[in-house]
C-alpha cells in the first residue's frame, strides 16, 4: 500500500489549522472545503496519490483524464484570520489499511507545515425528513471539545466512519488537537445547508472572512466535478463487495 | 500492515506472565482483563495501535474521540505474587494477516520485558442451556498443559480461533510457554460467569490475591465500554463481508 | 505485493511511443498488440510478473507450464517508422493495488528506455447492435487529446477502468502524455474489427508501414492463446468474488 | 506478507529433486508426501510459517497447540536412489498473493539446497465415476516433459490451481526444471488409490527404494491429522468468502 505525496511549494505558515474536506455523506466537507479554497483564493501546494484509491481514470468533458486523488491547500490569513491547510480531493481510501495510511500521511503533511489542530466535517444522515438540521461533535479531549460546544453542537455517540473520525482519532496519538463536526443531512448530494451550517462557526472560530451566500455554487460545482468524475452513481454491485465507493460519516 | 507501538514506560519485571484479554466470545477475556488491571491497580506502559483495526473514531459519552486500541499493563507482584504483563483492548486485528502481525508485536513486547510464559482466555460458545459451565484448555507444551489441566481445564480439540489461540501457537515458535483456557459460555454478552470461572484457577496458580466478588461490576463497565464503542452491535452486512468484527473463539 | 521485472535486452531506443496491449473487452489492445508485434517482428526484452496476478499455471496444447505474465516487446523503426515500447501479455492485475503497481512498473520501464509518449487502446462495450463503431478517446492534455481528436475520435465521458486509463492518468503524473483510444465492441471475444479500428489511425499517425489486412489472423490466434489458458471462459462465481478476472474498459 | 523460515540443519544434498507435498484435492500430495516421510525417514530441517496461513491454533489429541505449518525434509538416497528435499504440511496459503510469495519461499529454501528439479503432485478431480484412474502431467520445458510422459501420464489442458502448478511455472522462471503430476480422483478425501498412482512411477523415475502397500496407512493418518486439524470439514461460509480454505487441482 503506497501513498505518493508531491510537495509543488513549502509555505511558511504560522500555526495553521487543517481542515478536512473530503468526499463523505452528503458531500458536506467537499462542499466546504471547495467553497473555502475558492473564496479565499486557496493555493495547492501537495498532492497525494493512494493505490487504495479506484484503479480507473476519470475525465473530463474536456477529454482530459485525471485519477482519483487528495490536495492540500494553503491560505496565510489576513489580519486576524487564522492560516489554513485545506485538505480536498475526490475520493476517500477504499479499503481500512488504505485509510489508514492516508491519514497518517494527512498527519505527516499536516506536521511538516507546523499544524497542531485540526477541524474535520461530515454529514450525519437521518432518515426522516430535518426541518431544522442540527450540529454534532467529537473531539480529540476536553479543550477541543468547548470549541465545538461553543459553535452550538450537540455531543454525538457512537462510532465515527471514515476520515473525518479517523483523522481527529489518530491525530491525538500524535499530539493533534481538533474535533470533528457534522451536519445532520438526509444525504441527497450535495447538501449545501449542511455545509453553510458547519461553515458558518467555523468562520467564526477562526476569523475567517469568507462569503457563504455562493455555497450554492459550490454545491453545485461539487454535483458537476463528482458527476463527471462518476463518483455521484450508485457504486456497482461489484464494486460494492470489494471496497465501498464513499465511506461518509453514519 | 503497520502496528504502531508506544512504550510509555519501561518496568523492571520479575519473570511476568503475560495474561492476554482482548475482545471475544462472551468477552470472558476482556472482563478477566479489565477487572485484574483495576483490583491489582495495574499500570498501563505500552500502546499498540494497527492499520489492522477498525478504520473509525468511537466516541465517548463525553464527546472524546478514541481509536481501537491495545494497551499493555504491568502489575509487580506482591509477597508471592507473579508479576504480570495484562494485554487489554476493545478489539482484535480485522484480517488473518493483521491478527498475524499484532500476535508477533505483542510477542515482542512480551520478550521484551522477560516474560516466557502466557495465558489467553476465552469463551468456547455452546448452543444449549449450559447448567455447569467447563473449563477446556489447549496448551504449547506438556509442562503448560499440567498447569492447565491442573485447573481442572478438560482438553479441548479441534481449532482456536482468534488471538487466544493463535498467540499460544506462534509464541511456542518463539520459545514461550503457555496455555489457552477457555470457558464456556452462550455467548450472551459479557460472561461474568464465564470470566469467573477462568480467573479463579489463574489467581490461585500464579498466588494473585485478587477479590473476585465484583466480576458483575467489571461485566457491567464491559458492557458499556463496548456500547458506547458501538462494539456490542452485530456487524453490518457490509462489515461482515469485508472482515469479521470480532473473531472469538468457537 | 510485488511485481518482478526481468531486463533481458537494453534496446537503444530513440523516443518510442508506449503502445499499452493487455487483454480487456473485445481484446481489442491484445489484438492490436499481438499483430503489431507479428508484423514489425518486435523484440521481447522484458518480462513483468505480480504476485497480484493469477495465483495458478496455465498449460499449453503442448503441456508446457506458463505462468500469467506481461512482456515488454521494442520495435526500432524503419525510415520514417516512430520507435516502439509494445506492453503485451495474458491478464491484468486482480486487485486495485496490484493495478497500480503494475502501471508503476510498466512507466518504469517506459521512462528507463526514453519513452514520453503512450498510446492505451481498449473497447468501449455496447449492450446494442453496432453497424458502425466509433472511436472515443481520452487523454493527458491538450497536446495528446489533439492527436486522438485526429484521428476521429470523439472524446468520452465518465470512467476508464482498468489499465488502459490508470496508465495514462498515473503516467501525467510523471510526465507522460499520450491518450486512450476505445473502440466500440459488442464484446463478443475477440473483435478483429474493433482492434482495426484503433490500430488503423495509430499506424498512420505513428507512421509504422504495418499490413493490416491479416487482423483476424491475430484475432483468432488471440482466441487460441486465451482459450488455452482458459482466459475465455467466464470466471467463476469465487473467483468474482474475489477480484475481478479482467478488467476492461466499460 | 510475511513468511518465516527456521532453517534447523544444513544437509548436504547431491543434486536433490524437490517433491511438493502439500493439501490439495483427494489429499493425493500430502499422502504421497507423508509416506515418503516415514518409508525414508526423512529428517526435518526447516519449518514455515506465513501470515497468509490460517489465524487459528489447532489442537492434537495430546491438548497441544500447533499453527499451520509448511516443512522440509530431506533424505540422502542410498545406492542409486535420488536424494529428496520433501515439502509437507497442513495448508496452502490462503490469498494469491500468499500464494506467490510462499512460492518463491520454497524455491529459495530448494536453490539453497543445490535443488534444480521438482516434482509436484496434485488430484484431478472427476464428477463421473472413475474406473481406471488416469495420470495427467504438465511440464517446465520438453525436457521434463519427456519424463513425465515416460509416466505414462497424458498432457493436461487448462489451469492448473494451487501450488502445484504455481510452483512449476514459477520454478521455471528461475531455471527449475520439473513437472507436475495429477492422478484423477472422485475427490473423496484422502485418495490412497491416487496417491499410490502417482508414487509409483515417481519411484521408479527417482530409483527410490519404498514399499507402497502400507499407502493406505498414511492416507488414514492424513485422515486423522487433517480430522484434529478441522481441516477435513466444508470451510464456512464467511472463510469460503475471504479465500479459499484449500485450492486444489481442478
Amino acid at each position: 500500500m503506497v501513498c505518493t505525496l508531491h510537495i509543488h511549494e513549502r509555505p511558511e505558515l504560522n500555526n495553521p489549522v487543517l481542515i478536512e474536506g473530503l468526499p463523505g455523506i452528503g458531500f458536506v466537507a467537499n462542499i466546504a472545503a471547495l467553497h473555502l479554497i475558492r473564496e479565499l483564493k486557496a493555493k495547492l501546494f501537495a498532492e497525494l496519490h493512494s493505490s487504495a484509491f479506484q484503479d480507473f481514470a476519470i475525465t473530463t468533458e474536456q477529454g482530459k483524464t485525471n485519477s482519483p486523488i487528495n490536495e492540500f491547500y494553503y491560505y496565510k490569513g489576513q489580519h486576524a484570520e487564522r492560516d489554513l491547510i485545506i485538505l480536498y480531493g475526490n475520493t476517500q481510501a477504499l479499503t481500512t489499511m488504505g485509510q489508514y495510511e492516508l491519514c497518517g500521511r494527512v498527519l505527516d503533511v499536516a506536521q511538516d507545515f507546523g499544524c497542531k489542530y485540526m477541524i474535520t466535517l461530515g454529514g450525519l444522515r437521518r432518515e426522516e425528513k430535518i426541518t431544522t438540521p442540527k450540529l454534532y461533535c467529537a473531539a480529540s479531549g476536553r479543550e477541543a471539545l468547548k470549541d465545538a460546544r461553543n459553535m452550538g453542537a450537540e455531543i454525538l455517540g457512537g462510532q465515527i466512519f471514515g476520515i473525518a473520525g479517523l483523522l481527529v482519532a489518530l491525530g491525538k496519538l500524535r499530539g493533534f488537537k481538533g474535533f470533528c463536526l457534522l451536519a445532520e443531512t438526509t444525504g441527497f448530494y450535495p447538501d449545501a445547508v449542511a455545509a453553510h451550517l458547519t461553515l458558518k462557526p467555523i468562520c467564526e472560530m477562526l476569523g475567517l472572512n469568507v462569503n457563504l451566500s455562493q455555497l450554492d455554487v459550490a454545491a453545485e460545482a461539487t454535483r458537476k466535478i463528482l458527476e463527471s468524475f462518476g463518483l455521484l452513481e450508485a457504486p456497482s454491485e461489484d464494486r460494492r463487495k470489494e471496497g465501498s465507493g464513499f465511506r461518509g460519516l453514519v
